[in-house]
């Protein structure tokens, strides 16, 4: 399975800043979902301690996502992928920001904005010749 | 798309120890896929700053996958799950032990088995009905 | 004072992942014991700030118990080990679990059941041979 | 004192994503400058410790770096901003992705053009009306 | 301009225990103010997600400021620095001890103080040799 | 057992800045001793791998030292303290230096000096009565 996986690796900078060659838009999504379960939890409860502590995690979860969205973002695309999609900086800004907005707010709007805001870079990601190598869950 | 990624969650404990109810094997798998990438290419080098470095962000990566380990392990499964895969806590000891042992080494040995070991984990996760609500990327 | 220490230390793999060779229970129960003060500190108060910043000082000394018990239990306990306390992997996932419970009460019984939990496993590291060449705090 | 740093202070969104009202670029200078000087002394020692140690502490002060800057980017600064500098997305990418340059190498270069960028984002940052109420190191 | 901050860089101990050589009382002082703002903004609030955001954040905000501290304290000053200012162990006791205040109340006032405290040693900071070839933003 | 380590607990400032009222130098002596135990098995190994890691540990663990120290000599210690032991701040100095000696260096003599001084701040802790409600594991 591991040579499926890297058979076509190619040159690559990488999530850690070493160029390990793996990445994926998986680890942001999967915060994001936190986020958004989250909120409509909190929602759900009327328990005081519990709706404390979802405040809490969704800072955490959120923070997680800008983290992970700042490596692809700076680490995974290049001068050629922004400038074949000039649109690119601008998606990685409202998507960081709007995980901010996230942290902000217990609406689920923000939270599942930001959850489109992540498929659509997604898209673009496994759209990349170099995704291809390096990604680890393309859609199916 | 997040009505049907939710549509069947049920009442779950989370990553987060809120219940956030989204969990994916694929967070450790990830990391253990950047410990082997890194060892291959440290391998590759001859550059003794990036072979450091090398050691660093495996170090790293390897405790990463400990941890996510450790949050399937002690919170998405169930001691009904335990029961029914009896072998379940020495898959999740031999593989949390495992990480360390790609701390420990330089070959690709102990990072290969540790995939394997991740990947058998997957198996058992998207086996449980928990997971269908749960999991965020199912095997195609 | 630290040759008495370390006279009879043998070859020992390490909470850090080295094989350093310094392990103790201390760790888990110290911060185990901050989760219950806390506890009770936030029903002796009145003060919604002071309750607020309870619940996340329990999240964070829970999460440290969390972190400190998954180093005794993968990289302190051995496959040997194991054999001997056929109850350890159940022992280790009831208080690494039970960290999981009391971030989520503010009831004391957690928290309490929790310190039993890591005497118990305490009981057990100081009946090995290795934790008398290891530990650090041995019972008096 | 006070009352001067904050006579001015307008609404604003703040480095902690909560709208604290305090940002400056220093932050992400003061870690760059860590790094140049690391290099510096890594070249200046012949002792394998130390060069070790060097590049442990650079690749964490870049990190830091980078997270100082992505704070600068996707909160202080807003939409209009980025209309009135429609340079400032492609200089914060520059200024990331060459904080991971830095940890890539030990040539002082890209550390030198590290503090270069910042200092070009600290030009752009101290002519906007919000640094001004917002800002704690203003040129002088 | 580089070449003017270090050109009177003496032999120095670093913020990051390396010796780097580059400090500031500047990132104790911002991360300070971002708790008197963080205060002053939880009262004008009356948002109970925003007031428990801002208590988070605090607390954040003040172990920065405790970190900052304590590297200036042990790492920046040497023994020739204490003899010269008797007090400044005390100094920085007051200021440590003072942002745990900080984390334990809502009033401006602790906040506050803990600005003077910084301002204080930030004082005793540029009065020393060390500080011209080290720190990075001097009083202008 | 918990009610004999809490029966005589009085009114407590704790480390986590809450006033949780636990306490314990243990917490900075494990974290020394194997700062100690790396440092020797450094020098019995002849493999670069384990060596880099060993360096990497030991920054860790000494990092943690110091953090240990600085909650009990900010947090734990009063003033009264401080006027009955007047040469407490300089111990602590002497050690939250000794731990930044003890990055720099591979000698084994900056750690035993460390535990020595650690040791020292644990006698010194011993003879409050604040200790004898809050501490954890008492001189046998
Ligand atoms: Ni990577
Ligand atoms: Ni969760
Ligand atoms: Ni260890
Ligand atoms: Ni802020
Ligand atoms: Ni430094
Ligand atoms: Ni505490």
């Amino acid at each position: 399975m591991l040579s499926r996986l890297f058979a076509n690796a190619t040159e690559a900078h990488a999530h850690c800043d070493l160029y390990c060659g793996v990445y994926d838009p998986a680890q942001a999504k999967i915060e994001a979902l936190s986020c958004l379960k989250t909120i409509q939890k909190y929602h759900d409860s009327d328990d005081e301690h519990f709706k404390t502590r979802a405040i809490m995690v969704k800072e955490q979860r959120a923070e997680e996502v800008k983290h992970h969205l700042m490596v692809l973002w700076a680490d995974f695309f290049t001068p050629d992928h922004f400038a074949q999609f000039p649109n690119l900086h601008q998606m990685f800004w409202d998507a960081i920001h709007g995980a901010g907005d996230v942290k902000k707010s217990l609406d689920a709007a923000p939270a599942e904005k930001l959850l489109e805001q992540i498929d659509a870079i997604a898209d673009v990601f496994w759209q990349t010749e170099k995704a291809k190598g390096m990604g680890v869950y393309p859609p199916s």
